[in-house]
């Protein structure tokens, strides 16, 4: 048996999301249908993690094993030629079998896109347009997420109590691109919707509507209801997974 | 009555075109739809000229006449909130009724983008993809349509015998943006298909198919069939027209 390790990456626009929802259009299910195409054989797949409805990717990763005799390059090109186009597997390597693409990860990095000049057809499937920011408000805040912290504050309302909400996170930035500005995330892992409503809470404090002060509030009481933005999901792009 | 015009940004990787073709999903037809709806009366509008099929635009021009007192603002709003999200208009100006948005046009800039790395699910719709281009072979090629020029060879076959093949080329240029590199064209007009097989000549000069003397013999000896290479309509934007 054999285990690959692939990086795929995807426009999410047009899916629900990551994660098999049954029959839904969803990018496990399309890899999964693909893998079975070229396996002959029903198998599972092993993500980094899940992206929600909307998010793109273009460094997510996840891993599966098999009996059958492939080259990484055969999976790579085998597996392409069955996706959809808005899926694409930019690389394939075989790994020992102590690799789990979720468990062995050590950081992730997100991106989130907004344009700030007018709206553009060209963009809308990859931006969220905001006019108005200020960037020096919202890179001082930014800075403020960096760190170890619990971010249950920052955490989807429904996860698990049980779950360990302390995550670190290693670097931050607000680049600017012509009229768009990347927001940075890098972290050892994230919570559900940590990323977005991160950035709901940043958008806000580029408004002038909430200050800095409001971030270390949310880190400090662990309360997801004080501040409950959450920026629209086709903004955000997993932008690669280090092991 | 007043004379309006338009600019208009537009992702036409769903669309069969600009123009009108009976109910098939045009750009035309879309943004005629929007107008009945916010004039409440057949408008016919004129364009700066066609697109292609998936080809895109962010500074398309159009002007249309109307009785009904709109300010240009409120034309602007108007139409964006009828037409689909992947048409926009970004300008509207009251304009003399003098000014015709094809006959009055200077000129017109298209960019075209190749994304010389790996395949990218979110750059599909905007990106032709073509590795080992050798950029000085190409930069010396476009260089060679600067100019004026009869432009026959580089048009659709089809075109009509009578209509005037002689254009002039102000600038090109090739500009490398991370992966992918921006083609520039800038003239006084462009005949139908005219860009695209340029493009196609130099793609094919890139890969040393072709080198850049077959550019003087299209044009020289003005036939379409000499060098038929037409390079996929995605990779191109009407970026602007000047009046």
């Amino acid at each position: 048996m054999a285990r690959y390790k692939c990086i795929v990456s995807y426009d999410g626009y047009d899916y629900m999301g990551f994660q098999i929802q049954d029959e839904k259009k969803t990018i496990e299910l399309e890899i999964t249908k693909a893998l079975e195409k070229l396996l002959k054989k029903k198998t599972k797949i092993y993500a980094s993690g899940r992206t929600d409805r909307y998010v793109h990717a273009v460094g997510q990763v996840f891993h599966f094993d098999t009996d059958i005799n492939f080259t990484p390059l055969g999976i790579k090109k085998g597996l392409n030629s069955f996706l959809p186009d808005d899926i694409y597997i930019t690389d394939v390597k075989t790994v020992s079998n102590d690799f789990h693409a979720r468990f062995s990860a050590l950081s992730k990095e997100y991106r989130y896109y907004v344009n700030t000049s007018e709206y553009s057809p060209l963009r809308k499937r990859y931006t969220l347009n905001m006019f108005n920011l200020d960037f020096d408000l919202m890179l001082k805040g930014i800075k403020l997420f960096e760190g170890e912290h619990d971010f249950k504050g920052f955490a989807s309302a429904s996860i698990d109590k049980r779950k360990d909400t302390n995550k670190i996170i290693f670097y931050t930035n607000i680049n600017k691109i012509g009229d768009e500005l990347e927001f940075i995330f890098v972290g050892s892992g994230f919570l559900k919707y940590q990323v977005r409503r991160m950035m709901g809470l940043l958008l806000e404090i580029g408004l002038k509507k909430e200050n800095e002060d409001k971030i270390l509030e949310v880190l400090e009481k662990k309360d997801p209801s004080i501040s409950h933005k959450v920026a629209p999901g086709h903004g955000l792009i997993l932008y690669k997974v280090n092991y």
